[in-house]
């Protein structure tokens, strides 16, 4: 699951940035930050250096990613869009997050800690990604993409909290927070803003 | 004071992002972001795993905040702009900047280190929150805010110089960091530009 | 080297940020984060407290770097693309990227991890400074200037792995970067993108 998910992730990333004209470098690095930023702040958090800086094996899943968008933006619209990437992007959040989950349990953070260590691990390179692109994070204004992880860190503690053995709060985490993004994608879920609560849209919105 | 800042800081946050109409995950975010995200860079800077991942205190504090937004956002036009949350604003200030200098005491570090993790302490949420919404951080370019948080961490560093004890040192901390950024308000205090030294205006003006 | 580099890395990074017309805190946050960020992320990815917060020396020189970015500002309409401070940057981008290629192979980090950490010291405070001037960073797209660091951490990384001595590792690395960067300025290096590769160019560009 890591393994489709960093390569996945690698697309995802690197599309963005061949869609903005970057050159080479530019897609290689907004690729491989999608795909290991989130991994690379949830080793930082802890006190670890970042898995990604010691193996190599990883890095040339992220690199494979990169190559895939570029050669797939020759032939296709938007590599990032297709069904197979959908899925596999899908994949990867779920591995991330479990993988998240499991390094904040380990480290003895708070409940808070792990759903928010599992979160950043899944969706915290994407986010820093489009910061990168000059935009805001798609996740905190779009789609319902980070409440799957946060779902899914959440199903994780809840696991261990009831005395679960790990490999059963990493199968709950993993099949919530796959379950619930390919629901989300296939029923077009999203999460209400303040405004849709009504009399205070044009007040704020013509604030702006 | 710590307890009235991070409530403070939390609901400044949340209220940027309900403006720009981020879903309810992104105003948590950037309300928990402001709020925590200074005290978080102080840690991993000084090689501590942030607090705010340990305790769940202080995250019921966060989430307290943007929940204020969220229901004042319904009553009020701007609730980051009332007088009291520009009181409480500035307690915030005073704590995370006294904070901030006390703990880079105790790590060792040069009058810089302490001045700047002081800072860091106190105004990297903000900071990071104006990122997350895609615009550069107020603090560069506008108010007298920043500037307070390095006046009391100075102040904290000249105490302790001197042979302070750290609790003097603190209170002189403190005293300094929420005076002047009271006055800063009352008084609509800045800082230059060098554009306001006058030849330069025009030329620098031009290029941009 | 490395007094030459923080010197012209603070002048640039504070010129942009006048230009910007931020206040004078944000000129020299600008500046410094330009100079030192670099190195302090790298000293956060292998876990050890930022150089920059334990010393005085070196904060002292990006200080220098921000009073003649202010000053010079004054007579000469961009003192950042003077030749003089073209050489003074190419210097300071190799004694950077040597600097993080000692530091990645001391702590253990693999070859990539390695190239990896050399280019982040080089280039990540200019990034960074790039995202609080709210802009993509200019290394992704335009220039030829992180790949410089690039090729000067993988001569550092192929020297130690065919056997040399550190110290002559250090020299092959500083060259190829500082010799690249020489050209590339010279010649007009550049990268290509994506859509140069004919046919996707302008579906791409459609899309945006």
């Amino acid at each position: 699951m890591n393994t489709v998910g960093l390569v996945a992730f690698a697309l995802v990333g690197a599309t963005k940035a061949i869609r903005e004209e970057f050159d080479v470098f530019g897609i290689a690095v907004v690729g491989l930050v999608t795909a290991f930023a989130g991994g690379a702040t949830r080793d930082l958090l802890v006190n670890r250096v970042p898995l990604a800086l010691r193996s190599l094996g990883e890095i040339s899943l992220g690199l494979l990613g990169v190559g895939l968008a570029v050669g797939l933006s020759v032939v296709l619209d938007s590599p990032d869009d297709h069904p197979i990437t959908l899925v596999a992007d899908a994949v990867g959040l779920a591995a991330f997050t479990t993988a998240g989950a499991i390094v904040a349990t380990d480290a003895g953070l708070s409940g808070f800690g792990v759903v928010a260590v599992a979160t950043i691990n899944a969706v915290g390179g994407g986010a820093f990604a489009d910061i990168l692109l000059d935009r805001s994070p798609f996740i905190l204004f779009d789609d319902f993409y980070a409440s799957c992880a946060v779902l899914g860190g959440s199903a994780y503690w809840l696991a261990v909290a009831v005395g679960a053995a790990g490999s059963t709060a990493a199968v709950a985490c993993a099949t919530v927070a796959v379950g619930t993004r390919v629901a989300a994608v296939n029923y077009g879920w999203s999460l209400p803003t303040v405004q849709m609560f009504g009399p205070t849209r044009e007040r704020i919105g013509d604030k702006r």
